[in-house]
């Protein structure tokens, strides 16, 4: 006779014979249910609350001692006590489930669950004798199975290789490290109760990491530098043709990275007092160029249409393979990449956002070096990216800089004086003590503010051009003629040098804000809509950024300032979350197929949309929010601008 | 509606629903039927016989055209044209096939099948564009896809790498390699038909090589080389020695054995003209210590009671990972271990002789510096392990070498003069004109003659003392007053030193000999019998083996000489078997499950009939079919013996 069990709240249905094991038939069917005693009635882990007249009728001793009384009152039993007499449903609680709802809330999605790919079993195994001469591989794995872990088990062979001194060592108690359920990826004399994973945002001119506790959901370092491949070239394009065109190119970057992961990870065990061997797990996300590049595959034909890359699908390879200095027998996990330059980064945006299970129609932008635009809801995602170039990161940008000590983060120009003031990293050191900071250079979020600030103050005209007629001591010819504002005196900054603004930088802000808004224009036309519910800016440049000058030169499409949220490094959110939850990977293939990659550079009039955005804010495009900003400019009609264009088409 | 589709001749059972097609019923079920057109009914290869009246009606253009007239009178039909109606027997012929018998006929044993773990799939894909934009990994798994290969694909990391060069370079055809039907180990440009594996049988003292043509089931070179772990001790026991005592004694150990293996293989792919990248597949044999050793893993629980190993379990290891230089996505299959020191060669040997399903009793004896023993049928098979030492190999031998130039491999002694003559390997060269080599030493076979005619010829006694008084010129006392036999006068040798049998080698010969019988014994005693029907030399020295002096000197109970075959490495060619077909690596864990151990040392009364068997031929055990020999030996009564050793116990 058979019966049919449902498990909830997952709803999932199995069948068994009358009079099975419930605990058994759970685990037949792959349900989340606790129980690390294997079955043995010890643990009282598996209690599942079901209908008394569906199940073996006496409540057993062990269920006596295991279970509160107010359990047994609400109508729990133990799975491992309890025998199939009748269809049921079996209602599985958050407490006897083996993945627990508890980390990573940002507030503005859902809480993704403590499930990493790899997890700890703790073994305490017979020992062997002339009557039990099992090999130590053989006994492992029959621990394994006695402890609920069914199905085939692989070891890794560099595990292997040390198996007999890690079982007797331990004296045939030893941890081991489960992968995915499927392969024992390592092994510890004893109990060990610790594991960390790594998560890594690799963009094209910074690396982030972010060294997570697999054991409790915490994340307990942090770090980042800059890609070394940066001296190869500072965008995908020159690091493609540095790879096309330089003896052992390909090689060199290669290595580059690696050498760069491998120094990343280092400081924060370091920093963590942890070794490395107790890293078990990696994550990585990336765009497509730097995916290529990191596992060492040629990029060229991702320069070349039509854009093809070697493989888009989610990849788990060795660290060993890899030369990665984690523990050997555990893998990276490369996030599944999109199209063309939309890679593993974009995918991660889009889950650490939960954008694809979203009803209001979001624009998010993840501001780098590669900027990758989505555009969409629930219902349909569209997604492309913009050659913005590193002008928004502050290369490119005469005195341009990381966002560190000494950067200009933020300015405001005076629109009677044309003086500005600035906002300095490290200006101001109250607590300690330490003189403050004098200024070095400029970072993105102040060059974003300096060009809304010269435009506003009628220093720059809305074509960019420096307004020569204007009258601003700062405001200067260079050697060549060529006009720039000076923002800081020499005697004022660290280097003992003007810190100036050229109209080279001007230009650089149009190309890179215009990059990006006409790919927006064009994803929200074949979307067909002409505005969006909220705008979402990611990338670590999006975190400092000033909304108001965004939208005064014209960023992105009008939108209200309070519907503009600032997410930080959401790339970096979804390589933690995928570290923690391995149900995340499989959510991040679903989000990868779902969405809808645009090439925007081959839409017919992505030239004129470009042009058009040229100006500050747009040719054409009104934006309502910050109109009244507009309107203070001295000297000029934005209206007419808007006439000249819309005679000229 | 469902109908029952059964597949002869395997006797596959499998349901369908009304109107599938056959073909890809068939591969639902893993039916093993020829479509290399991916079933677009272009090839005509999946003919099948079946019942008209169960399957869509009509004929039609295409099995005309690609089907006999015969054929189609027959009743075939192309299981890809057919849908299917009604419940059915499909019968597929040899033709139709994926696997087809055709290799490794020894004559003594049924033929395997040509079926290697890997296999070439030609791909012709379509080239990408704009509106085709699939990655390329993508394209390539929809080709195999295409042609008819389903289930999860998962491409090697180093493949991958080289992916977009290798498509690109052949213009989107390409080959590539599967293993095992689900990963994708190699590809290369183009179309490529040829495919090469090497099988090993890794010895105490000999490795062994045999390079295949997995394409045709030819071997086309073999070679072999002393182990070069030799210089740290000659047996398996001083193997696990110098591993646990001296500095990296396991490394010293494993880097020595992969070196001799790379050397073997690229020795081998010399002298065939292929390239190492053309070699896709190994399978190893091996003594549970070389075993260990050659994978890294310490032997020391190999070498104290219980005599636990690692893992007893067939392997599958990248070759980059052992630091093997085949092709480097590619796996080294090591064959399963039984238990103890009985390794995955005596396995080999079983597979290679298929003993474990045959009716008569056979004793299967492979004599190495770790002997092995099997004594059973297709319903029971015991075995175990016996230390014999390397003397049958030529060590531990005053004047013993391998079977090589020089080495004296036949002698017999006149029982009246005492003068011996002897066969010396190169000591006829009647084609090259070349000198006859002079003798040098004496390997395995002529150390077994030479006790066994010394015996006869009354100069040793059946306690293995020489007989000080015989009357002998070659028979003299060395410096110690130990005796020695003179078997070569300096004036004849290539040394310029006299050629000697020691007291001592005569011992060393007697232990080897009597640790073989005493666990035949042992076997046969659990077995429950007295005589079995036939016996097997195994080994590269079985091969040259007398067996009219192996009998005289006891190495083995005694047998009608009719019934003793000599069957050479047959654990290489067991390791050829794994290596040609996959199905005999299944075959092989059958056999290692199915094999019973026996820790002959273990038993109570092992010394007794160690100490029984140390006399030659036997203390007590009568050998009817030489006994007209012993009978001859002047001057001693086998008969005496005999009843001295009854009245003993």
């Amino acid at each position: 006779m058979q019966h049919t069990v449902i498990f909830e709240p997952d709803g999932c249905r199995g069948t068994c014979e009358d009079q099975s094991n419930l605990l058994a038939v759970a685990r037949r069917y792959g349900i989340d249910l606790e129980s690390p005693c294997g079955g043995t009635q010890v643990c009282g882990k598996c209690a599942v609350k079901l209908e008394q007249d569906a199940v073996s009728a006496e409540v057993c001793e062990q269920e006596k001692n295991l279970l509160s009384p107010d359990d047994l009152q609400q109508g729990y039993r133990l799975a491992c006590c309890t025998e199939v007499k009748g269809d049921l449903v079996a209602f599985i609680p958050e407490k006897s489930r083996r993945t627990q709802q508890v980390i990573l809330e940002n507030g503005r999605t859902t809480p993704c669950s403590l499930h990493p790919a790899v997890r700890l079993v703790f073994l305490e195994l017979d020992k062997p004798s002339m009557g039990d001469s099992r090999d130590d591989s053989r006994r492992i794995v029959d621990g394994l199975h006695a402890a609920g872990i069914t199905g085939e088990l692989t070891i890794d062979y560099q595990v292997l290789r040390h198996l007999p001194t890690i079982v007797r060592a331990g004296r045939w108690n030893l941890t081991i490290g489960l992968w995915q359920e499927k392969e024992i990826v390592f092994a510890v004399p004893g109990r060990a109760e610790r594991m960390y994973g790594v998560a890594i945002d690799i963009g094209t001119t910074t690396i982030a990491g972010f060294l997570g506790a697999l054991h409790s959901g915490a994340i307990i370092a942090q770090n980042s530098l800059t890609n070394s491949q940066v001296q190869y070239g500072d965008d995908v394009i020159s690091r493609i043709s540095c790879c096309m065109l330089e003896d052992d190119g390909l090689e060199k970057l290669h290595r580059a990275i690696l050498a760069d992961i491998n120094r990343l990870i280092e400081r924060m065990a370091t920093a963590a007092g942890i070794s490395l061997n107790e890293i078990v797990d990696l994550t990585i996300v990336f765009n497509t160029v730097m995916h290529h590049i990191f596992l060492g595959i040629s990029p060229d034909a991702l320069g070349r249409s039509p854009f093809i890359s070697a493989t888009r699908r989610a990849l788990d390879i060795k660290a060993r393979d890899l030369g990665i200095a984690i523990n050997s027998g555990c893998y990276a996990h490369c996030l599944p990449i999109e199209a063309g330059f939309v890679g593993a980064d974009n995918v991660a945006v889009l889950l650490a956002e939960n954008a694809c299970n979203n009803e209001p129609v979001q624009l998010l932008i993840d501001i780098g070096t590669n900027g990758e635009i989505n555009v969409g809801n629930r219902e349909r995602m569209l997604s492309a990216s913009c050659a913005t170039g590193p002008a928004f990161e502050g290369a490119q940008i005469k005195h341009g800089m990381r966002a560190a000590e000494g950067a200009i983060e933020r300015v405001s120009i005076d629109s009677v004086s044309k003086e500005p003031s600035v906002q300095i990293i490290g200006g101001q050191q109250p607590q300690t003590g330490k003189a403050p900071a004098r200024a070095k250079g400029i970072c993105g979020s102040g060059i974003i503010d300096v060009a809304a600030e010269l435009f506003k103050a009628g220093l720059v005209l809305a074509d960019g051009r420096f307004d020569k007629s204007a009258a601003c001591a700062r405001l200067r010819p260079d050697a060549n003629g060529k006009y720039e504002y000076v923002l800081a005196w020499a005697h004022e900054t660290m280097t003992g040098q003007d810190i100036v603004i050229t109209q080279k930088d001007i230009r650089a802000i149009q190309l890179a804000k215009s990059a990006l808004y006409a790919g927006i224009k064009l994803l929200m036309r074949r979307l067909g809509i002409d505005k969006v519910d909220t705008v979402l800016l990611a990338g670590a440049f999006g975190s400092y950024i000033n909304v108001e000058s965004a939208l005064v030169i014209g960023l992105f499409p009008d939108c209200a300032l309070e519907d503009v949220v600032v997410v930080g490094n959401a790339a970096g959110e979804g390589a933690k979350r995928a570290l923690f939850d391995v149900g995340q990977r499989k959510e991040a293939a679903r989000i990868a197929a779902f969405v809808e990659f645009i090439e925007t550079a081959a839409e017919a009039d992505f030239a004129t949309h470009f042009a058009d955005a040229m100006f500050f804010p747009h040719r054409s495009d009104r934006f309502p929010h910050v109109q009244h900003l507009l309107d203070a400019i001295p000297g000029i009609q934005t209206s007419a601008i808007k006439e000249v264009s819309s005679s000229k088409r």
